[in-house]
């Protein structure tokens, strides 16, 4: 069964999958995004590029899909029965010392960018649209609740405004954003633009 | 008395001074900031390095100033009124084409930041500093009125929530913010998060 299960994409298994994350994330810090090699990856994991290669397809996607293993707020399957909740709990999936780390390499990645569109298309990909799909679905519950109403205009904006949180807390206060920055904002903007209360 | 006025500083006019700013803009554009040189802006300018370095200290400062006295927004003597008439003025104020050109400038100068300390330094005392005391009128006035309450936690977040209006609309929506975008996100998540109806 588990021979059947893994072959269907490799012989990769979940948990050397996530060594090869890690390993990834660990050279994307060392060295930066441009500086990164499939052959460094292949040395550091002890695996074969044709491995790399076959499994991923490239460099970006590789790096897009080791960040979205990583990254805070998860994709998992959150629903505790409120929108302050389901937002409070996708704040609360990473310490702050993941956080920290995170928007260290985040803010790297995000100069890559310009110069690699391959990059792009591979965040958009793997990481932009699932998280944007994971809220829709957290704002969805909230209107069948009755929670926020399904024409209100910061519906739109919910991406925005949690991208300006974490982006201007670096620029603006000069620290990574934490677990308090991020539930407090959530409290005092989020909530607030999609007329939800958050007493 | 326009000597008087003048030789406080310098010997450089008003009009002087724009027309090197907008060369200096010029320049950036063309070539980015990291080479981007005096000897450049001199010779651009048609003036001499000794008055460049005199009049503004260093590149950072010269390029943090330039970028100022371009930015959408500017640093006017906004009251209409209201909190909507002001922030929607504060946006006005310039057109769509300045728009994106300074959308561009600004992503460019965002990744110059990372390897220039001074850099940031000038931006925060030339740019960030003075558009966060331009809020800041802006909503003591609202306060003052009794539009917005004075412990509404939101005001704390206002330079965060349209920093993110910014950022994100380049990421998420890959189109440089308009006037349009910003007035509805403004009337959709700054003004209700501030508990002032945009209607």
């Amino acid at each position: 069964m588990a021979e059947v299960a893994t072959a269907r994409r490799s012989r990769i298994t979940p948990e050397r999958e996530a060594e090869l994350y890690e390993a990834v994330l660990e050279l994307l810090r060392e060295v930066g995004y441009d500086a990164l090699t499939m052959d460094a990856v292949a040395a550091r994991t002890k695996s074969s590029k044709a491995t790399l290669y076959r499994q991923w397809g490239g460099k970006a996607e590789l790096v897009a899909k080791a960040v979205r293993q990583n990254k805070p707020g998860g994709f998992g399957n959150i629903d505790t029965g409120s929108l302050r909740g389901d937002l409070h709990a996708l704040t609360m999936h990473s310490d702050d010392c993941q956080m920290e780390q995170n928007s260290a390499l985040m803010r790297g990645l995000a100069m890559a960018i310009h110069g690699n569109p391959d990059l792009l298309t591979a965040f958009k990909e793997h990481l932009i649209e699932p998280e944007m799909a994971e809220f829709r679905r957290v704002l969805e519950r909230a209107i069948a609740r009755g929670e926020v109403h399904a024409d209100n205009p910061a519906l739109n904006y919910v991406m925005h405004m949690m991208i300006g949180g974490f982006a201007a807390r670096s620029l603006i206060d000069e620290q990574p954003p934490t677990q308090a920055f991020l539930l407090s904002y959530i409290d005092a903007v989020v909530l607030p633009a999609l007329g939800v209360s958050a007493g």
